[in-house]
This record gives structure tokens, C-alpha cells and sequence, in this order.
């Protein structure tokens, strides 16, 4: 029997339904480049999903990837991105994001999530600094949806962040590499057609969603970025056969697909939170998503280790650590109850 | 009917073989980032293939994205590559290699190759430049089995061409973007053993050899470029699920496939090039792998096109124009029948 | 009268002696980029009083492009630097070195200074992450003497600092801009010699210590930096005529100018501290070189703006300020005892 | 007797009038980074001389800064810079621009000319290319005025480009690091004024036309480029002491010295060039400006060696090189007669 693992939620191929639309489209033949009829298709049905008839929409690999040229391509050369500490980008991305030649401008975070106070002094105050000339000047924030602590902005919470981005003229840009556990999330209240009218730029997450890989990156005002194409093609993230992200995302976003696949892991991180505060564990943080961290001492980590392969989060102190556990659209009742099991 | 193409040769999905094999493979978990047993086996298979029981091996998605990353990473900030006009990374990367900070140093070329002497020539020319020290300084060659125009360095010119790459202490580097059409032409000398031998880095071309995406970078001596990965992520080319790019490249290894993939699409291009001999048209280059290049007058070029759509290459004079025949691994007998029909 | 200004060090044009030496040596024929008698001299004065004989010594225009060009060519591109939030590469130089590539690893700083430990836990913890290979690698440990607040490493803190960037292998580099005011002040115990026995790269300032422009970079290893010369022309850092670098410098070494310029400026600033102390004003850090950082109330500020130029620093809260005075080598006793009637 | 010397025309310090005024300024406090009375001056007699009343002037310290930064600030990410293959960028510069992360799309010349048709004839290849959204975009024309062998556009050629540049969008950029050569210089017919009207940004050399460094950038077209002071900053461009180069090019823009600084220069290069004809030498390249390029056998070349320093520009063929002699503001009418006596 494969040993037990909640470790990631890309441990997996592909969603069934993906793989059978590769194998029905394969000896079709298109052109390259995202001149295909499946990308056109899934374009369509996104631009749809978002109600962004306009969008320009582009398939790119993955999430460093996305995240390092999207924001390169946005920010003029004096510009840095505001972001949470714990934010992919400032943290987890082997410094992409400065590879590009820009600052990422760090903020505290509550639980994985800044706010648009925060958001609105630290643009105030770069701005009014007396150096201000010798200084990097913000030009955008990067939020993720879901945080990388699983947590969720509120439909509130995003408006007000981006009020605080248009009045100072700065774009928004969400990392959506885990959106679909936000769409299928009971506590959600952000739709894709909130989120493309509050955000700038943002990506709708392929590879940790059910698909092989890629991310579809929408921007809802057409032509907003002019090249972009050339662009992409010039920091290596073109990719030739095209049509293989058009297919996965056009199946994504058929039948509803993208707005369900999410369902099966938050129902089982929520079978396993629940567990959890059953069994009297700590957890770090209130996340309502796929993802969860719990706090364990060292002899139950490590005698946790022996059934369950979970991913190190942290270390608090001397003799307790966070642990991650993150469930996905492939996470099965069975594995969910020998989790709980060995809990 | 479809309309007969002949325009690239990444116009289907892939092979047969390969998607099998992710469909057998898709609920096996594993881990992220090629640490998985599928991307560890095809780095061992790709090792056997290459006589290259120490060699580095990872897998990234395409081939501007490839040679970008490991032009970057192999040169030093005041070197410069070496490549033909006609070079890929030259013409038709929208200036990747210079994004990274990197001057490509032009060589004209003749049907698309270069020659040792002309290599020994300009790196002379460079070392021993009074200014010397005020110019980018060459730092390595570029070259591509089988070039841009089809056709191949013999086992004599490649062993020339790394002799003096070692002589002068630079780095060969192979594009290898479609080399399974040379390993599968009859004309061809140069073995995977030989590139290993003579190459410093090199990679084995996926995306246009029946993957659905990927190249193969080989780097046949050990941790020659310390913390690569840590690099491949910062430039946004690391996989995720690197197992996608594994369990390719793990098939096109098994069995000798990536020694044969390429035939049917040499065949087919043997038979149209004879038919278009026999009826008297005129090649630009006398190429024997995959790629056909000849010379039509505008009439006959529009009258072809209305039949059989091919690739526009360049404009010779105000009344002719080069246009390509790409064959693939894909290429039905049928269609060539359909093609020489048309001709 | 001119308005009395203690706005900054660098108001004047340069100290007369290098004047005079330029006037002197202006029609003597010499080769450009630093190859001239000039230069060579300068080197050699240097080495000297660094008593490190084999030093590469080159003399660039400015502070950031120092900063930028050195952390640039020292660091490996997957590496980053550790500096305090209060460093100048981190806040005042308009993102130069993340323009190059590079992260900045920010530091909390205790009146400017970081310690060896904040260092060593910085370069635990990222080492020995879990994603390690997904993050940024320290690099470098950048520290400025004195520093931005005008306080000092003593000469056990800097060994402390050398010590541990020793054992793990990540250079340390030295800020020089205002090193004249350092070494020229009674409370330092931290010579040329010391730095160039415990830093592998520094700068010695020219622009805010009496030079009209100038910083002389000094590596105590000879040949650290292969080809080193023309990354520095690839900056745009190489100066044609480095001769006027080189007879500033030159000057500056000759009979100990270096060590006394800062004199004037020092006992300056230590008249005005026992005036603000004297007359209960309080200082918001203790330093004890030629910067001096005094909180005030608003009113005090604007009536004092009136009288005399300062630099505005922070503000404190909504009813104080922290205004900084900056005393230099052309401060005249006349112009202190102005600033002492006005406070 | 100091060794006769004709190798550049950067040999010697700065024009005495400009030495004089640095002492008659040198105590004077001003604010720094060009927010100097002198650097405001100078900015108004270089808007007057160029009859630009709104141009931007910034000044940098160096040639290849210059370049390398406008270049770059100009250019959009995706696009390169057209020069002729013996432009400075393109050469000498050890790749500053394509550091920067753009191209340089060269060019044949004629004596370091191009051509409007050349210009016209790569933009419309490019743009036309079916291939053109994977390839670097042209987005601006770099010409040196003189060129790199002494050579001159005139109006109509000038004026020609220009047109060109602007039917297609392109910038134009003049490098003018030694324009005085040009200004004083009776062949030629283009005024700063013309220069003004047809360039988009150029720059007027300081450091070749007798000051210490310095080069003046004009922008005719006010705010053209939005945050530029930030952007030469983040390029380590920017002089603390802004002044140093005001002065200097306050002093270069006074009673019209920098229209006469090059007439010495042109006088003397006249005199050697009809001494070189008379005594039957052959030149390479028929120069009007203060370079001349003689071809010369290699005892010839040995021989002259011995009494003058030229510099080595070419090898030809095995037994003929071709040596520049190059004059300057300071070369006197004795080093001249020593020269044609040594011929």
C-alpha cells in the first residue's frame, strides 16, 4: 500500500477528464503558439466565466513563471510590487520576481493577508519621503487567492484593496495558483467575475488545480499590456504546442469543471480540521481552504512522519513545529479517513 | 478533409506511446520538481543513451526557454555566445539571450552550419583585439543538430568544432530542438554517445520529436554548474509536476522510440524531396532530415496555397520565395501522396 | 550673507590640496582607464596604508554604482546580500542592486548596525530551510562604516562579523562612503588595516570626504574578480579619464590626508551635540561621527528651518520630526557657532 | 622631452578656463544631484545654444553610461537598437546595451556611416517578417556624430534619417562624444540647433572636448521620459555632486568655447593630413574631424613607433596595419610639426 501522503496537492497527473480531452484532441492538428481553436475555445469560456468579454487571455507554464513575467511586464523599471512577507514571490521563488531587476516591497501579514491600510501607508508614505527620487516607487501589489496560509480575502476586504490601488494608480495583481479550493470554499464570497473586475492582472491556477500544468493568465482590458506576446516569447515562457494548455483550460471551464474541482479537497480539509480540534490539536491558522497547519510537538511530528508524509512548515520553537497538511480535487475519503486515524 | 498541412512539425499532440503512458501513470503520487521516480528514470535512461553515467540531466519545457536558461547560466556576465545568423537563439527568440544580459557574437553560416575555422577565427580576432578588454568576450558556441535549415554537422566537423572549442577554453553547447530527425537520417554520423563526448551541454528536443512539451538539457560532466536548480526556478522554468516532463522522456527513452520517432518523418521527406527533384523544382538547401526548403515563384507559391498550407521562409527575389515542408513523427503516407499529388 | 547649511557633506566642491594637484598635474599626457601614473600611485598609497601589498585597488564615480557594480559581480546570480533596513542599498539607491538581480535580505538594525548573530541566524535559517533551493541564497553581508545613522562597528563587532561570514563562506563588504569621518573620530578602534584584514571587499569614500567625486574600491586579494575590468566598463562605471580619479586619490594618501580630513568635521559635530545636549534637546541616536540626528517639535523645526538647512530624517509621530545635521571637512568653526546661536 | 603622443583625444586633464571656474566655485555650498545653480545655468545655455527651450538636459558621467542608460530608458523591453557594426555600442562598449537586456541590430557602414535606406530597408524586413512577434523589434537608431572613423552626416543625410526614424516610430539617438570635433569643423554643416530638431535624445561629449568628464544628455521633447532622475540613479548614474559636471559645462557653454574648443584639433589634424598625403601616404578613411586612420607596412608602423604613440586600430592584411592619430583641444602646434617630421 502507498504510504499515506497529504504533503502537496500536485502530487498527482492530471484530472480524469483533462486527460480523455488530450487523448480526443491529439492527432488534430493546429497551429503553435496559442493560435489553436482550444485555446480560442477556452479564452472564450474564460472571458465568459470572468463576464470580461474584452480579456486578453494567455496560457503560460507555471506559477514563478507567471508571477515573474506578468510583473516584470507591468511595472516600469523604477517600480516594485508591494507583497506579504509570506508571499510566494517574496519568499519561495528563488528571487524571480528581483532576476526581473525589481524590489518586492514587504509587508507584515495577518494569516497570510494584508489589508488595504497597510497598502495605503506604505504607497503614502514612499511617496511623500523627501528621497522619494532615490527611491523604488510602488507600482503594483500582488495578493494570492487563496493566501499561501490558506486563508481568503473577502469580496469586502478585495474591494477595498482596490479602491486603495486605483486611487494611487497602482495595479493589483492576484496569484491564483490555488483559486479554484477559493471557488469551491463555502466561506467564499469573491467570484471570478469580482475578481476580474476589482483586479489589473491576475492568473487562474492550472497545475495545482487538476491539470498537468498551467496557468491562465486574464487581464480584462484588452491590449493593455502591448507585446505582451513578444514578451512572453522573450522570457521563455512561450509555449510552442500551444494547444495543450488550450485544451486542459478548455475543459476546465466546461461544464462548470474549474467552480467543482476544488470541492472534493476543502470537504476533506474540512473532515480533518474537524478532527483535528476533536483531538485537541492547535491550529496556526484559521484556514478555510485545501491547506491546513496544525501545530505539533517533535516526538508527535515524528511519530506522525512514520504513517503520513505531511510538508515542514516551520519551526515555532525548540520543541514544536507547523506542519502542513493540503488536501486536493484527487484526495480520497479512504485516505482521508486513515489520516484521521493516525491522528 | 482537413486541409493538408506541411507547415511545422508541432502541429498534433504526441505520440501515441507517450500519452499511455501518462494515462498509466496519472494517480501515482510523487514528489514535486523532477524528485519523482519517473523523471529519475528517464535521467538514467537518457545517461545510457548518452554513455553518460555521471551526467547532469533535467527536463524544461521548450527550447527558447532552454537555451535562454542555460546560455545564462554557463557564461559569465562579460561573455558573449558564439552563433550562426541563421542561429535559432539569433533570429527567432525575440532577443531571449540578450534579455539575459548576453551579446550574441554573429557568424555568417553556410546552409545554416559554422565551422571550426570560422569559430578559431573570431575568438582570435576577440582575444587578441588591443581593446580586448572593452568587448564581450566569447564564452561559448552554439550550434544546432540538425540546424535551422535542416541539415547536419558530420562526426568530423563536430569534432573539429569542440577541439577548438577546448582549445580556447569555451563552451559547446547543442540546440538539439529536433534531433531526433537526425538520429533517424540515414546521412547522419553523429551519435548521442558523440554529442556527450564532445558537447559540454546539450539538449534533446521533446516538444518537436512527439511530446507534448519538454526538452531534455544533458550536461555530461557532474555539478558542473553548482546550484542549477535553484537557478532553472529563478528563471521560471522549473515544472512543478516535473513527473509530466519525466514519464515523456522516460517513454521516448524506452525501447530505442527516440531513435525511431524520427523516421517516419525522414521517410516522408525523402519521398517528397525526390518528387519535387523529378518535377523539376529547385531546393535552397540540399537538407536530408525533416525540413525541405525550396524555391517557388509567386504563381505557383499561391496556387499552393490554396491546396496545402506550408511555411513561409524568406523572399529570394520580387518573383520567388523559399517556402518550408516540415514532416513529423506524425506525417501519414497519405498525406505525402496527397502532397506530391499537388506539387 | 549665504544661508547657514548643515544639510549635508558633499555641498562643497573638493578639499584645495586635490585642487591644487589637479591644477598641477592637468597637461601632462597620460592613457585612459586607470592605467596612468597617476592611478598607479594612488593603488600603491593605498595598498599601503590597507598594508595589504597585492590588493586590487579601482576607483569608481559613486556610492551606488559602487554598491551596484560590486554586489553585482561578487554575487553568484542565484545569491543575495544581508543588509540592515537602514542601509543605503536598501532604501536610497532606487533599487540599483535588485536592478541587477539581486535580492536584498533585509535586517533589522540597532541605530544602523546589524550584529554577527542577526547574520548567523539569517543564514541558518535560510540554509537550512526546507525550500532551500527554492530561495534566494545569502551571498554577502553588506555593512557601512559608519553608518547611515553615523554610528560605528568597533573593531570586535567587525571581527565578530568577519568571523561569521568566514565560516559560511559568504563575503563581507564595507560601505566606505564616509570612512574619512570614521577613521578621524576619537571613539574608533577600526583601521584601514583592520578592514582590509577583515573584509573581502570595501570602499574607501571620496565624494563626502573631500574628493569632488570618487570612491576607491579596494579588494585586499589580488585577482578575486577575474576579467573585473570589464564588468566595470559593462556598468558604464569605467571612467575615460581615471586619471582625475587617480590624482584625488593620490592627494587624498599623501601625507595622511585621509585620516585627518574628517577631523574638522568630527570636532565640529561633537561642539553642536554638547550644544543640543546642553540646551535639552534630544538626540535619537548616538553617534558619534559627523552626522547627528536631533528630534524636534514641529515648531522648532519650521522656526529653526528659517535659520538653517538641515536634512529632514522621519517623522517621529504627528508632533516631531527627526531632522539630521551633517557636518564635513569644509565646516568652518564660524559657521558652528551660527548653528549653536540659532538652536 | 615627453614622448610624443597622438593615441586619443582624452590624454590630458580639462581646458583651463574650465579648471579655473571649479576654483573660483569650489566653496560655494549647493544642493546636490544637479539641483545646483551651475547645473541650472548650464542647462539654460545648452536649451539656448540647441534652440530647445523645453529640453531635459541630465548630466552623466560617460560615454558608454550614457549609452548604455538612454538606450535603455528609451527602449521598451522587446525592442533593440540599430547601429552600424563600427558603432561604439556595437563594439566597445564590452556589450553595456545588450547588459541591459536589448539588442544591437547592426548594420554594414560606410566609413562608420549609415544610411536612411539601410535604416528603412531593416525596419521593413523586420516588421514584414511572417515571423516578426518572435523577434527583437527595432525601436531606435544610434548614430555617432562624428562617427567612429572621424566621419560626418550632413544635413540632408541627417535630416533623411531622421525622417526615416520618425515614418517609423523609431527614436533617434546621436552619440556626440565628440561633437565639438564636428561643430569646429569646416566641412560641417549641422548645428546643435539642427541636431536638436532632428534627434530625439543625444548627447554632447565633455569628456573628448576638454572637460575633467561629463556628457551632457538632451532631450529636446520635455518629460519624454517620465522618472528618468530615478532611473539614472538606479543605473548608478547619477552624480552626488552634480555640480562638478554644471560647472563644467556651464563654463563649455559660455561665450561659445564648446563651438571653438575643437577648432585647435581640426586645424591640427589638417595640417597632418596634407603632410601624410604629401608624403604619399594612403588613409583609410577620408575624415574631416581631428581622426585620421592611415594605413601603414609594418616597418613603417615599427619605425614610427619609436618617436610617437598612435593607436592600433586594424590589421589588413599580413604586412599593413591601419593606426589612428588622433588630436585634441590641447595638441599644440609644436607636437604637430614633431609629428609630420617624424612621417
Amino acid at each position: 500500500m502507498e504510504k499515506l501522503s497529504f504533503a502537496s496537492d500536485y502530487m498527482e497527473g492530471a484530472h480524469p477528464e483533462i486527460l480523455k480531452r488530450l487523448i480526443d484532441t491529439n492527432m488534430i492538428r493546429s497551429a503553435g503558439y496559442g493560435f489553436d481553436e482550444f485555446s480560442e475555445s477556452a479564452r472564450n469560456r474564460i472571458r465568459k466565466a470572468c463576464n470580461a468579454k474584452d480579456a486578453d487571455v494567455y496560457f503560460l507554464v507555471g506559477g514563478t513563471q507567471t508571477n515573474a513575467v506578468m510583473i516584470d511586464v507591468l511595472l516600469q523599471p523604477y517600480q516594485g510590487v508591494i507583497a506579504a512577507k509570506s508571499g510566494h514571490i517574496t519568499s519561495h521563488e528563488a528571487g524571480a520576481v528581483e532576476h526581473t531587476g525589481h524590489k518586492v516591497l514587504e509587508l507584515d501579514h495577518i494569516d497570510g493577508k494584508i489589508t488595504d491600510s497597510m497598502i495605503d501607508s506604505l504607497i503614502t508614505k514612499y511617496r511623500q519621503d523627501e528621497n522619494h527620487e532615490h527611491m523604488v516607487m510602488p507600482g503594483m501589489v500582488y495578493i494570492s487567492q487563496p493566501t499561501e496560509y490558506g486563508t481568503l480575502y473577502s469580496r469586502k476586504e478585495l474591494e477595498a484593496i482596490s479602491s486603495t490601488c486605483r486611487k494611487h494608480g497602482v495595479f493589483l495583481y492576484m496569484d491564483g495558483a490555488r483559486l479554484a479550493y477559493a471557488l469551491s470554499c463555502p466561506e467564499n464570497d469573491v467570484t471570478l467575475r469580482d475578481i476580474a473586475a476589482l483586479c489589473d492582472v491576475f492568473y487562474i491556477g492550472g497545475t495545482k488545480c487538476g491539470a498537468l500544468f498551467g496557468e491562465a493568465v486574464v487581464i480584462p482590458e484588452h491590449d493593455r499590456i502591448p507585446y505582451l506576446f513578444t514578451m512572453i516569447k522573450q522570457h521563455g515562457a512561450l509555449l510552442a504546442k500551444g494547444r495543450i494548455a488550450g485544451v486542459q483550460f478548455d475543459t476546465l471551464f466546461t461544464d462548470g469543471l474549474y467552480d467543482r474541482i476544488g470541492q472534493t479537497a476543502v470537504y476533506a480539509a474540512d473532515r480533518i480540521r474537524k478532527a483535528l480540534r476533536d483531538k485537541g490539536y492547535t491550529l496556526a491558522v484559521d484556514s478555510p481552504t485545501n491547506q491546513i497547519f496544525v501545530i505539533l510537538d517533535n516526538e508527535k511530528a515524528e511519530s506522525l512522519a512514520d504513517k503520513v508524509e505531511l510538508a515542514f512548515w516551520e519551526r515555532t520553537d525548540d520543541s514544536h513545529v507547523i506542519m502542513r497538511i493540503a488536501t486536493s480535487w484527487a484526495t480520497s475519503p479512504e485516505d482521508v479517513d486513515r489520516l484521521i486515524d493516525c491522528l
